[in-house]
């Protein structure tokens, strides 16, 4: 492969000493997502704070009333807001999430989630997340609080 | 099958028109639970408005930053609230759940869900779920409300 | 003050048999609110699933660090999901509520919420409040969840 | 009034140099805390940690149902955590808080909150706050967070 064709692939960006670029970092980060790739994880969007993600619910991801796991939308919802939140460039925990769940989600559904960071101050970053199933109705509503350190993501 | 096997399987209360047992009713739960299954979920205590449960953290269950995916803990501690809500006998479906995280959970660490219904309702359940690790300490504070529908469990 | 002066005034919306209004059952909750009241709070819309509210924040309403005691906040934020959410006319209560604090609030501050409902099924409402202060920066990011009764309102 | 009556009353604690201890430091905290004033709120106790308190629901509490408004069982809750998260000398602000409302508060009721810190970390701390009417019936869940700086409080 020639080196415009691997520049234009993006995937790597030039060692310029800047932090990586959102995009970047996120695909690094799903990289090692061994859990996000499990649940067949989709990056559709990654920018400093917003990302959208889609998945499509497996048979093996039912709970015991033969519906989606809870678990199975929080995950996809919480990915997406860690991507968001990290794309900035500085390690961000997760503190505090909240999810809501209006209707129930069936093998064959497949969710979007959004992710967009609402406010943000020195140390703490506030993000929500809408989840929609392929009809546009939400399935989730979920919310989560960052712990922004100092510490700058290396890829 | 003769009936001594079958009643040492112990899976099938005998049909007495009541409804099913706690412990049966999980049981049946857990074996449908196809999600709960793949993270390894054992069901250490089941009873009405009270369940424990126990999973070991694998190496595919990490996120981008090689620690536990938010999603795994969550996920256990939401089949904990389900078995511990429904095992009173109706149909209880997740409003809205919340969950906090004190402490990283690597891969290799063993984590107990206990959950205990703090409050009912006609119609709402209120619970409370307390994850730790192996070492005791609190990993993950999780909260959930159910509504109660009408419909009996039937195994 | 002559009748039409009075009819002008549209409190009492005509007896039609419709259900009332959304504005002017929202004006009705808020003349029966003394809590609200003492809070000082403005109804500056009223729609079915939405609701603007302002108040400013007075001495009288700091904490024991001399800036808006968090109940405040939740208070007003409170009451627009109150309104918002009962405005289709059935009489709703308020099952969990979350909100989060990305920055202080002091005396002197003015206080905008705006409630919207983002999803509702047959028995539940879910809605999003975000309260800006006078600099249009968000001091309060609100969740609530609603159970929706079959009892209409009467005004 | 003479100075063994001055130091029954306990209000200053003799300088030492030491933290002020935690029912010092709830006792300055409410002193200066104007809307726990209007709620009329006791403090039965302090420590690190830990707080109960206790008001009385009044007539000018209520919202456009006739009960209590949700913001004023949410502020005694959100009062009680603050003291219990401060209680052990650093300055700690709220970032999320949640609550459930299992059953309807009206006037002439009287709450009691105890709120226990779960767990901490360096800079967060998780407390527990739960509310229950004079018929020792739950009638509020509720679940902070602060951040804990690293400001000692003064007296």
């Amino acid at each position: 492969m020639s080196a415009p064709d691997n520049a234009a692939a993006g995937a790597v960006p030039p060692d310029t000493g800047a932090p990586p670029a959102a995009e970047a970092l996120v695909t690094a980060l799903m990289t090692r997502d061994r859990f996000s790739q499990w649940l067949g994880i989709e990056v559709l969007e990654a920018a400093v704070g917003r990302a959208v993600l889609r998945m499509t619910i497996r048979d093996d991801m039912v709970n015991g009333f033969g519906t989606s796991h809870g678990g199975i939308l929080f995950s996809l919802a919480d990915s997406a807001f860690a991507f968001a939140t990290n794309a900035g460039g500085l390690l961000s925990v997760a503190i505090d999430c909240s999810v809501s769940f209006p209707v129930a989600v069936r093998p064959g559904d497949v969710l979007t989630a959004i992710a967009i960071e609402q406010s943000t101050t020195k140390r703490l970053a506030f993000c929500d997340v809408t989840v929609r199933n392929q009809d546009d109705v939400i399935a989730g509503h979920f919310r989560g609080t960052v712990y922004r350190t100092a510490i700058p993501h290396q890829l």
